[in-house]
């Protein structure tokens, strides 16, 4: 339509109905983002696989059910996160092959093949309490097309347990460390692998964990120059930024 | 020498000297770091171009001197962070060829080729305050063989500034973005870009700044996913992170 | 009453029935706010439509209803903010006609014409998660006599959907801009419009937005100057400094 | 120049020695905000009076000169804040005519004549010690074109010496209140007035003020309704939000 | 019992069966505080009316019950805070005169009469939602013996509700004063009034208030020298600094 | 010069030249407080024995001579609090029987023979490390006219330092404490004796203790009812609410 | 199996079908932990008489039924603490021997003896709020074998309360103590004995106790030196802790 | 002196010059401290070494020197911590023989013979940045008697650092971990050894470390179980909970 727009001036231009001077004018006022930006949005999106990612808190049940109908009819693949039993039956009634992953509060529904990102990408939990994190991490990475899989409940207080994982660790492309307490994981993996570590500060603890404010500070401060850190309890940005990471590779590999 | 010490303990099973469980026992004892990861380390430090980084606060001159001798003796680069004019003073006396950052506040000194890290890194800041944390970054980024540069002082309050630079974002294979006050140019960044965006928050700003808590707070709550977010003021954090993507990837090229 | 009272000394003192020095002592202890600040007062609710708005957290529904019955008796228009539906039940009972906005949680009833104001406001939210705040927003707006309306989901992530709005956004005498997570939605329609820009924190997000702190703290900071921030979540507050910003150039208007 | 490569293009079109679609392909790339920002930017600088007002804590005094050089040598106001006698003495040397306010920390030069904006702005501070912060919105107000004075000293404790100044007070269309302690006095100032009060937190005071801290919450929290609070001592800010509202104004009138 | 040991230990050493060491030694060892503290204890609850108040949080209905009842037994007035209904119906079935105060969460039952307390003491609320505080003042100053009364809803944005009761204010020896928001009520009320003034804040408010946190630091850093501030909501604290306050004439009549 | 305009009026109204209209009016308009307020100051100021005190901080040294002298000029006893060496040297030249505490780091300046308040005050510190802030008490009380002395040293590490005491503090009728660290001396003193207890948060300790941040809490928190909580290191506040709370009981002895 | 794997490449080594070379290389790769650690992790557990305590929270009853299970079976004895009654209910299902402590939360079962640790511990609690943790404490305690017994509600408001104690007291070698509150007690209990003494704070208190956060900040930074402070409510640890120190005396007493 | 005045007494009472009341009386009014706890500290400071360890800050050089002073002339051994060099020339003037530790901040004089306390402890630092804290810590431990040392530089980021030493750290029975930045160490060290860990944060770090909040928080989190937390730099009470640990052996072995 706007194209259509331009070319209709652009005619009456060529048609002397209109002059240089009014052109100009009509491109000052143009909405330019129709022309630039629409396209790059659209570029990515075909290239993610999805065109936005729905965060559940704060919306009604009816509205996530609205904008996932709308991801679904325009054959886009959905991804909800930290969504309820209520909302994802809400939606499953509008698209009923959507899927809940109860754990790690997912809903999602795949409605074109995914994208395939070459590079291994491993989450890392310190404890069982962090599975929830992890698979919210889990179902995002799948989304995005990762290779991504879990080694669960490796603890710094065990060292010996994240020391037996070392060559598993260290075939990784991208590493995503969740953990709770004082978040020392994301050091101690951080410190025996050389790619890159995303740490994901998880809110369960005692009193003065301060709902993850602790691992995420220690997180922050890590000995280990260039950890990566999320907001807590944020495994889906750890996955994404996963994805940002493998997906770069293109850009290099053409060059 | 452990090697020799293996070596004779086999010699000696071989001979009869000493029997199977001697040899078990011997191997249970043995500091097998030694075998493990003395080995890693190396690997590591020759693929990174240097051992170790030595960040000044709380150092004394003389130790920042005897780390840097240590370090440059072997012919490896050596890079200090947030040193002090006297700091370099006492290292220059020891190291002629040492050279000072006086804004990035570094220390460097060249002692074999540097890498050559393939993807382009550029580092972006909103304001001319920040240059000195963007100096770090880039000085950082040159030690590690990242093909990296800076665009100064772009700031959010004049959106036309970011998106000026669009072209030269969408080139970068990592970008990082450096920013004081609120740190929105972390998240308009991201959203303007499909690659990793790496955001340091910094210190300068007004009273509710709190000496760079809000734009760290800022960045780690961005609405853009996937914002990998560094300490405040941390520079050479970024960089090196920047390194560990880009590294990660030529791994992924070679399989 | 208070008139009478003063009128009657009036006329004892004429009369001679008592002197000069019992009327200054009269006076030094007559309740001058009764002859100055309620006339202030007065004005003040006439001009704006209500005396009062109620803010209903920590009051029972009892409570609320019995003030509600106050205003609406003497013709006033009543503003419920932070209304529970049980508190609108109660106020129902009493006050058929009051209306409940489930979203934005605030019972009206108009009992008079409200004023109009000159100057378009619009309220522009940068999620749907923001939507409650907003309503609240639009509801108190409407109740002061605002010409206002509201722009929904326009993120910093994706900044062409705030370019598309740069018109409309242009149009406005006032903007409100209420946004959770890192709140640069503020910054970037600040550095767009030179209309002045009132910005709302709202309290949804991941575990370090910290209930509203982060975009708090950030919109605090905005490198755009003279930004107007509102406490946390608090859409009435916004509305109303819209209303006194627009009413204050009516005054002007008339000089 | 840009608009000259439009014409060119426009021209080839019409004399047919590129196509329709490379017009449209042209459009495309073409820098937008070439035609919309920079004049919007250029607008918005003749309209206030300066391009930017510089920042000056971080930045080192010959940045600060060269900043500023730029601005006077095209005509432009300069408005420099935070700034030290040592910038100001480096400034001097090349614009001999800038002038330093020592309490307010301003540096200025006028090199074209101000604005006139209609309306009166009055500054209120509580204490003695808010005076520098009080000067820095002075002399920004008065770059800005405001019809701006203070009030000094009218402390909460003395609830008569605010109520001396009510009239006063009253005649305002605009009202900045600067305040350290536990900030009352926006709310005081605030519930006697009907005009938009600015509210600027003060960093002086005991030790549980945290540096502005206390007052700066207290400012959010108060319960007179649509109290625009700044960051603490952020006196540019305030007086930039009293430009901004006055400023609407010539819009308003317009319609 | 105890003193009966040392008139046993007395007349022993006085009959020669015991010789002066052996005195010393057992003085030494003698639990020092039944001599000293158990007197002091047992004249405090004499003259308090009450041995211990009973804080009920964390404690289950049962203890509660309990250590009602190992009070009333032995005649003590009974004051127990923050109680639950839950916790009263216990307390109510082991001690059927126990009275509930729902609004200030009180569970009291006098066995004794009260003391008499020179001196009045008022309660001042800023708002309809500081009552639950206001009353548990209100209960604990009765029980304590205290001529103590409320007022009601006296806000800073209409300060002529303040100045009304001025001559109500000035006639009390110490005034308790329970707001939230910005708690500015407490040094308006301190600067109209010469006598003691104590300051509760009150935890209800918008975000930024953070559970009375903003109060506390307002009524700390009130610039009327002297404010006495309470935890949050503890109303039962002011009451009993109050009835020290005044406790503590006596004390000086008698000199 | 009020007095006389009112009775200027009331002249003009005996005499008929205006008529009772215009007398209502007259009232209206009337400064209020001049009647009021400026009396209750005036009255403040003799019982009080000095008008005014000094805060410091933030102060030239010239605004504070300006406002000693205005204060002596008067015949009012002057105090100034948190003045350094170089502020008093200032005052000195201008009144040269100004006292310098270097310890308490205040100026006092005794024009007019203080008040006697009966009742004893005992100020107790933790360590030597809080002499600075007693000594402000100290200094604060002498001014005010307190019967005022300090205990030294007496850590709650070391109880029996404390119980030693009690004698002592049982013959005060208000005790200030000064503690840092922890802060629970407070308690303890709180718990020992009946009289109120006032409590100061000293900013001296290890990192922990957020420059008396812990202290503050800590004293907030007393599980002894009805501790009276100042600012960090407010020795001047402590001083005047003893002073207040004295003052009170004067009042009712007369009743 | 590993020890197997050894024994074969020496077997292999002597008789010649592999070379020293390669020997040293199957060793470097060895998984050194199943020499080393797996040992020493086994040593600890024989010793400790549990290999893990199951901290619940964040976990299913489902996880949590099964982990216990796995200790069980190896007949260790069982720990977990935090847990609700829902979770005990499922365990009890398939471990019908488990025993559940309602007050402090924990889930037993013993399979063998436990050990017998010399030194007596003696938890003391401040108020009867604190009785959950100091229970969780107590029952840690017995299970890693320790002679442990508690004194409930010795609060610092009556000092004498402690001091009737202080025989008790001398003769623990280890105490914890839990309060909540201000947590004075520790630094009271502290300086009464030459014992370590491990801190616990609670977080059952008034609003500015902050969950807890006062007691710890007051723990830590107390005037007695050496202080053990724990997490807040964290019982276990410092039953925990009580443990690791008797357990290094017994080696010690071995030397 | 005290023990005379009970002889005297005791005599009057047996020579019938006073009766068993007086007795009585007097002993209620005893100083009993003076009977009980000065002979407990007494017995302190014999077992100890020495009888109060000065805590500079805060404190006058001559406030230092006349404590020191006090002390060694009683033949006790001094111990003064953060002391600047200008005390130490103050105390040394009068105590020739005292010396200064410039990088743990000690002031030591030793006139006894120091305690030997059985039992190795072990210091463990995380970085270079960490020795001054460590250094504190072993002056503290060789005054007390403690046979103590120092492991520096084992950081987190390469493991092996820390691996290399386990046989080492197995040989203390109680280790201090001093470590600034996220401080993990703390629990890997804990992971590895079976005897008490002592964990003290150490502030030097980049700006979200918030000077040593964040290794405080991370140890105080650790998922360890029974960390010993200390103060943020607090060398000094982390050797004195070492020292009490091993010291309470002896009554242990007496049993």
């Amino acid at each position: 339509m706007d194209k259509e727009n331009i070319i209709e001036i652009l005619h009456k231009y060529k048609s002397g109905s209109i002059c240089e001077d009014e052109v100009l004018d009509y491109l000052k006022k143009f909405p330019y983002e129709n022309l630039v930006f629409a396209k790059i949005d659209h570029h990515r999106a075909l290239r993610w696989g999805f065109p936005e990612v729905i965060y559940c808190p704060g919306k009604t049940p009816d509205q996530v059910k609205e904008i996932s109908l709308n991801i679904t009819k325009k054959n886009f693949n959905l991804l909800a996160t930290r969504a309820s039993e209520e909302i994802y039956q809400t939606v499953k009634k509008a698209i009923p092959d959507a899927k809940f992953n109860e754990i790690g509060k997912t809903i999602t529904c795949i409605k074109k093949e995914r994208n395939k990102i070459k590079g291994k990408v491993i989450i890392v939990t310190a404890g069982t309490s962090d599975i929830p994190v992890a698979t919210e991490a889990l179902e995002t990475g799948k989304m995005l097309g990762l290779d991504i899989s879990i080694i669960i409940d490796i603890g710094v207080a065990g060292i010996h347990r994240v020391l037996d994982h070392k060559n598993l660790l260290d075939s990784a492309s991208v590493i995503i460390v969740v953990a709770g307490m004082e978040g020392a994981l994301a050091s101690v993996v951080g410190g025996l692998v050389s790619s890159p570590v995303i740490a994901v500060p998880a809110s369960i603890g005692y009193g003065a964990s301060f709902e993850g404010l602790t691992p995420l500070l220690s997180m922050l401060n890590s000995c280990v120059p260039g950890i990566a850190v999320m907001n807590i309890d944020n495994g889906f940005g750890a996955a994404f930024l996963a994805f940002k990471i493998l997906n770069t590779l293109n850009t290099i590999e053409k060059t």
